[in-house]
């Protein structure tokens, strides 16, 4: 049940209307390793950070079972860093400083201990990139899950296009399915991208949920309504690796099993937007995630008889 | 089982990026009215319209068991009329045109017939005249439901207050939750707007579902994914339509029942978009209902167990 997880391990700077953070730790990767790491102990990690970045958060992803062996650490360059400031909604945000550093020669080296994997996980990152990992890959991996965003559709789509046709299952947000659909209705939308590649399509809706769609069914999470949220950054991610993490514990690819995986990756999200960073996701407790599923289940839960 | 609708019955012009209406009858409870005329037949309407509503709409509408004793016909007057324009994303429009004609003095007039009713829906009105509603009613209906929008926030809170404070159940979206709290979680706005006066709150969030709250539970009904929206107008209408008249034809109105009563709404405002105006609700049959029903419990349907 190995798990490959690609993407940044990074620096953010985040500012809300609840708050503002110092420069902490981020990046999609961390984000997805450390959710899938409560599911599966054979987490292995394919990233790039420079010598600014700090030993001992690193140590403490080991300690979670994430295999660092694929990190590649450049003493002498910096880190990713990101900042950024979201409005009122929270579902918009502007970006106020990118600095790619060590990113902008990424090339991924997957460690011959990372072959035969069965589930990868291509966490956002240049398309161009996501396929190099595909390629490095001896045998194709049971389920590979794609995430990406519109970032990459401006810029990238030719080389988004072409990793499409090699992945399993692709995560984008709604505005994101609309771009990449050129489709108002995420049904035709779904439909359009189901033909460029992925036999699963899960639609993120932030605080209204996420949709799973194949080519014969639809199943509609809800998001778990919260009192606060601090900090939305690496929600996405979290959710990401909650999902591809389950998947991989359970070895089970079917559409019914994706379906709780959803939930499984909705309810590890609401625990990151709870504080700033990933905080929140150092040290849940077996109990904290299952009493959050349950208040899923509860969410949802209801009886009907149809009308006579 | 006896249900009171109150609202506009009138007339709209409507576009959105995929199509323009003529002139065509619209108004908030002809919308509920309709809609709940699915589950009672024993719904008795409220409004005022001018000697140029069509004559025939109102046969087809007592055809459909549904008492205009209550429907004040201004023969010299002319009835209310909103032009709108939708945009791209269909949860944002513009107004082009209102002319309250009728609207402008209308004092509603409950028959004697109509006393004694079980459930009062108050639909988006001056909250004044919802208020003059509920002050001709001898004795409290079993249950009070009112909808109204940020219009009635920006202009008449005061008096929007005076009726939240008599009303069980109030029906508005999130924006408009955020607005009259003032808070951005809508768990934290819900638990102040339930100190307002109603005892349940539905925040209905268009494309993507439905919250019912009261103070210790919540629910989440996701709406379906459509293949083609091609025009909102009455959407919350028919889903206040559907909720109370399956609360009226049920007679139950504990949160369990309620529970089904969004889903109900939610399937019947899922006709109601389809197509422009009214159109969609003017003959559907049960057996278009009980599967759209059918696809709303297979839509959330998942089973899951606790991480071990």
């Amino acid at each position: 049940m190995s798990l490959i997880t690609v993407g940044t391990v990074a620096f953010d700077k985040i500012s809300t209307p609840f708050g503002a953070s110092d420069k902490i730790v981020g990046g999609a990767t961390t984000y997805i390793s450390l959710a899938a790491s409560y599911f599966t102990k054979d987490v292995n990690l394919v990233s790039v950070v420079g010598g600014d970045f700090p030993k001992e958060f690193l140590r403490t992803m080991e300690e979670k079972g994430i295999n660092l062996e694929g990190l590649q650490i450049k003493e002498d360059e910096k880190s990713f860093f990101w900042e950024g400031k979201y409005h009122f909604d929270m579902n918009s945000r502007d970006t106020l400083e990118t600095q790619l550093n060590v990113l902008e020669t990424f090339e991924p080296k997957l460690p011959a201990s990372y072959q035969n994997c069965e589930f990868l996980m291509l966490g956002n990152l240049a398309p161009q990139v996501q396929l190099e990992v595909i390629e490095q890959l001896e045998k194709r991996p049971k389920l590979v899950v794609l995430d990406t965003m519109n970032f990459w559709m401006d810029i990238a789509l030719e080389d988004l296009k072409k990793v499409l046709k090699k992945v399993d299952v692709l995560t984008i947000n709604d505005e994101e399915a609309r771009q990449l659909s050129g489709e108002y209705s995420l049904v035709k939308g779904a439909r359009k991208i189901l033909e460029m590649g992925p036999k699963f399509l899960v639609i993120k809706k932030g605080e209204n949920g996420a949709l799973l769609i194949d080519d014969e069914q639809m199943f509609y999470a809800p998001a778990l309504p919260m009192e606060d949220v601090m900090d939305p950054t690496g929600a996405g991610d979290t959710f990401a690796g909650g999902f591809i993490g389950y998947l991989a514990k359970t070895r089970d690819i079917s559409f019914e099993n994706m379906k709780r995986a959803v939930i499984l990756g909705s309810a590890m999200a609401s625990f990151t937007v709870e504080k700033f960073g990933t905080e929140r996701l150092m040290d849940l407790t077996e109990d904290e995630i299952d009493h959050r599923i349950q208040l899923f289940v509860d969410l949802v839960d209801f009886d009907i008889l149809l009308v006579e």
